[in-house]
C-alpha cells in the first residue's frame, strides 16, 4: 500500500463487510461518522474495526442530518466532549462538511477546538471558485493559513489558561 | 410593571397573539427559539415583534430537536455567525437547556463566544442536586464563577487577537 | 361555557399550568401532539390532564418535524396502532396540517382509516384559495364530501374483512 | 449473471461509482431511499442511473431518520404518491425494515396500498425468533400468507372503488 492513512467516508460507516477487512490491516483508519447515526452506531463501527486487531482507530464528526436546513448538515460540536468521556479514541471534526459555507468554517474549527478536539479536518483548494467537488465549502491558501495561526494561537491560550 | 426584560420561552415562539401584545410594549424581549423552528420561522416571530413598534428584541437560540439524543437537544452553535450575518439582532445563547448536562455548559459556553456570540444564559443554582427543576444542568455557584473567569479570559484573548 | 370539545394546539402540549388549569374541567379534551415531542412526551401531557380528573382526553397526531421537509410536516401514521397498543386513549389523526397539501388530503386520511385510527380533524374551507389562512391544505365542500364517502366505505369494508 | 434484479441498499444510495457501473447494466435496479436523503438526492441517484442507459430503475422507500425513535425508522408513507406525482419510476415501500416490528408490519403495508404503492417488499422467515439478522422486524409464512390475502383484497376493493 501507499497509504499513510485509510478514510472510511461517512457513507460507508457501516459497510460492515468493509470494516472487517480494515479491521486486519495494521494501518491507522480515520472513520466518517454516517450524517444519520446515532453515538451507539458510530462506536459500534469502531468496535467492528478494534475487534479484528486494529486499534489505531481515530473518530471523525462531520454534522448530522437534523430537519434544520441552515447549513449543510448540523454541526454537532457537542459530541465532542461526549466521546472522549465514554471513549479513549481520539477524536477530529470536519468543519467543511459540516457545515459547508467556506467563511464559517474557521469559526466552526475554533469552537471544536475550545471542546477538546484531537485534530482537524479542513478542505482546501488553490482555487475554491473553480473547484470540481466542494468549492463552496473550500479554503483558498489564505484563508487557511490565516484560519492555521489563529487555532494554533488559540490551542496555545487554552493550554496554559487550565 | 416590576420586569426589566420579558422572555417568551421556546414553547411559545409561536404563539403571536402574546407576540402581538409584546410588540406594544417598550421593554426588551428575550426570544428563544422553538426546538422545531427552521432559521425563517425564528426570525418571522421575531419581525412580529418589531413590527408593533419594538425594536429591542434578543434572539436566543438553546439547541434544535435532532435524532441525535445523546444531549437534552442539538447544540446548534452554528447559528450564531448565520443570524448575525442575515439580521442585526443580538444573538444569545443557552448553554444549559442546548446541552441539558453540567459537565459540558462551560466548553458549550467557551465554543458559543467564539463563535462570536452576544451572550450567553446560564442555569445556576446554589444546590443542583436539590434542585426543584432543571438542576442536572444547573451549575452551583463555583463552577459559575470558574467559567466566568474563563469566558472572560478568552473573550478578551479573542479581542485582542483580530 | 360554549364549547362541547376544547383543543390544546400542538404549540401548547406542554404548557403545563394550562393543562393543570383543564385537568379539572369535565369537557373531552382533544390534544394535539408538538411537532417535536417524542411519544413519551405526549403521554406524559396527557396524564397532567387525566391526573386532575378528566379522563375525557382524545390524543391527535399531526406529523412530526423532520429533516425531509418535501412536504409541511412528516406524516407519521405509525404512532396511531403504536399509541393504541401503550395506552387507552382514543387515537385522532390531522392529514391537513401534517400534510399541507390538499391533493394528498384523501389518501393519508384513507391511510390513517387502514391504521385503525379512532377520527379524523379534516380541514375544509368553502373556497380554499381565498381562505386567510392554510388554504393549501383545505378541502373544499365538494372534495370533502366525495373524501367522506370513500373513507366510509373503506371502512365498512375493513370492518366486514378481520 | 445469475440475477434477475440488483438492489442498491440505502447505504449504499449515493455510492456514485457503484450506480456509474450499474447504469451499463440492462438489468432492474431495486434503489433503497437513505435514511437521512432527501427527495433530491433520492431522484438525482435515480437519474445517475438512468443517464446510463438503464431505465429500468424502482424507487424503493424505506422510512426516514427522524428525532421520533418511537419505531425502527419514521414511516413515510406520503412520499408514495409525491414520488409518483413528480416522476414516472415506480414506487415500492418496505414495512418491514421501515417500522422494525413485525406485528405493525401488516397495518403499514395496507397503508401503503391506499397510497397507491407499486409493489411491497416484505422481510419473512419461517422461523423469525431464531433469525440471524432482522428477526425482530420478519413475518412467519402463516403472517405473510394472511396479510397478503388482506393485501389483495384491499387491492381489489381499492381499484372497483375508483
Amino acid at each position: 500500500e501507499y497509504t499513510d492513512i485509510i478514510q472510511v467516508g461517512a457513507r460507508n460507516m457501516m459497510n460492515f463487510a468493509l470494516l472487517k477487512e480494515l479491521s486486519k490491516l495494521k494501518k491507522p483508519i480515520l472513520l466518517k461518522r454516517s450524517l444519520s447515526a446515532k453515538i451507539d452506531d458510530f462506536l459500534s463501527s469502531a468496535e467492528y474495526l478494534i475487534s479484528g486487531g486494529n486499534e489505531n482507530i481515530i473518530l471523525c464528526e462531520r454534522g448530522v442530518q437534523s430537519f434544520d436546513d441552515m447549513t449543510r448538515s448540523t454541526v454537532n460540536i457537542a459530541s465532542i466532549p461526549y466521546l472522549k468521556d465514554i471513549c479513549h479514541l481520539p477524536v477530529i471534526f470536519d468543519p467543511s462538511h459540516s457545515i459547508g459555507i467556506a467563511k464559517y468554517v474557521p469559526p466552526v474549527a475554533e469552537a471544536a477546538t475550545v471542546m477538546g478536539v484531537d485534530g482537524l479536518m479542513i478542505e482546501t483548494h488553490y482555487n475554491p471558485a473553480n473547484a470540481l467537488s466542494d468549492g463552496y465549502q473550500s479554503l483558498n491558501f489564505d484563508s487557511f493559513e490565516k484560519m492555521y495561526r489563529k487555532i494554533t494561537k488559540l490551542h496555545s491560550f487554552l493550554n496554559e489558561k487550565s
